[in-house]
């Protein structure tokens, strides 16, 4: 079905399960053969079994239970539609950011920390002065009853304070529209991904093991003037997502 | 300097560092304060100084070395332009992509695998059919000593086979601007941002500890008709990239 002569015999058994779990031959929660009927099935030693079944838990496609073998992950990861759900067309018409993405039954926690000092590095890109002055809000979405995202979100506190931005429902289409009310449209956007390992609040907020790595995406929205109006932190769940990014050339 | 009331006093002790270090006070490979020093400094437990230097370690900025504390990383992560690298302009005047990121010194390592059985899911993508057959290249990108990146292009293998994209040089432009001059112009990209255990292949071409994530991208590139021409599976060092993603709302 796959493999070619540079593909080593572990992987072209990962592919063939891939292909089978794709095709819903064993479905989310499933549990797959184990490394010795795996082994007599392709012929191969237990050892390159286990490999191949440690090659789809690398991929996030299968989760190991202790002393029970392998299992299909039955968390689908969440498809981020990193541009799409940032364009003026989708928040412009009142839709929610997130709903551009493919995640299920989600749910906000949200709460406004009001006047706060910003951290250095982010005081500095929103030019807040000597005070380091803004507002910020918090966030933390659960999907399926998983915590999968935390987001802060900083704006100068100048700018938003007494504002429908400072209240705690901003309404249809979120901060970016009562932003364009305000003649503060968000016209172009910067996202920078890094991955950390979990700080122990990251690792509380969105119940991960201290090995389960989180993606940074720390976010810039600048007004047509060039001048950055906001800049969002987000840590999410590594497993629980894939960020996809559509571009032309 | 930082910090609010919302701001843990260990992050506030972080802030200040990483502000030191953004300011030149400590360079690349210089120690930090030790976790006593630290603690005096700031008036805090000696603890609460070892979560600031951890909570750096975390974000990669510094690194710990057995028994000898804490230094400034001194490899600078690469910046990569993920847009504007893959921008018509770019490839399309000669140069190479990765000239777009701010990678120092270069050197990349590349093999034609030439004609090989794609995975199932690139196959399918590349609609190769039942051979499954695709042109494929690989390369590991080496900055400062470091392998950073490991790349394997697959393409279909009736386009290129015999055209100067599957030449070992590619020429100014390299494959984009090859498929260009073949009317296979690439006008849309997508790239899929997963994060993972390194697997041990993974681990050892990038010299990776096996608890070091790498960032797996698989970008799709299209034509004008929607075809797919070729998917390109990248595997990085999750502690050498910042991911930047520029685009208008």
């Amino acid at each position: 079905m796959t493999g070619g002569q540079k593909r080593p015999k572990y992987r072209r058994i990962a592919d063939a399960l891939r292909a089978q779990i794709d095709a819903g031959e064993y479905g989310p929660g499933d549990r797959l053969p184990g490394e010795n009927p795996l082994a007599a099935e392709h012929g191969v030693a237990a050892m390159t079994a286990r490999q191949a079944l440690n090659a789809l838990k690398n991929e996030g496609l299968v989760e190991a239970r202790k002393g029970a073998g392998f299992y299909v992950r039955s968390f689908k990861p969440i498809r981020r539609r990193s541009i799409a759900r940032l364009s003026r067309e989708h928040w412009g018409s009142g839709a929610t950011i997130f709903s551009a993405d493919d995640a299920r039954e989600l749910t906000v926690e949200a709460s406004l920390l009001g006047e706060v000092t910003a951290p250095e590095p982010i005081a500095r890109v929103l030019d807040l002065g000597e005070a380091g002055s803004s507002f910020a809000r918090t966030r933390r979405f659960i999907v399926e009853d998983r915590p999968v995202l935390l987001s802060t979100s900083y704006m100068p506190y100048d700018l938003v304070a007494g504002t429908p931005v400072a209240e705690v429902e901003t309404g249809p289409g979120g901060t970016y529209a009562r932003l364009a009310d305000l003649g503060h449209a968000p016209v172009h956007f910067r996202e920078e991904v890094r991955v950390r390992a979990p700080s122990a609040e990251d690792a509380a907020r969105l119940r991960l093991s201290a090995d389960t790595p989180v993606i940074k995406i720390v976010r810039t929205a600048y007004e047509a003037t060039g001048r950055a109006i906001e800049v969002n932190e987000m840590t999410l769940d590594s497993l629980a997502y894939v960020l996809e990014y559509d571009f032309d050339a």
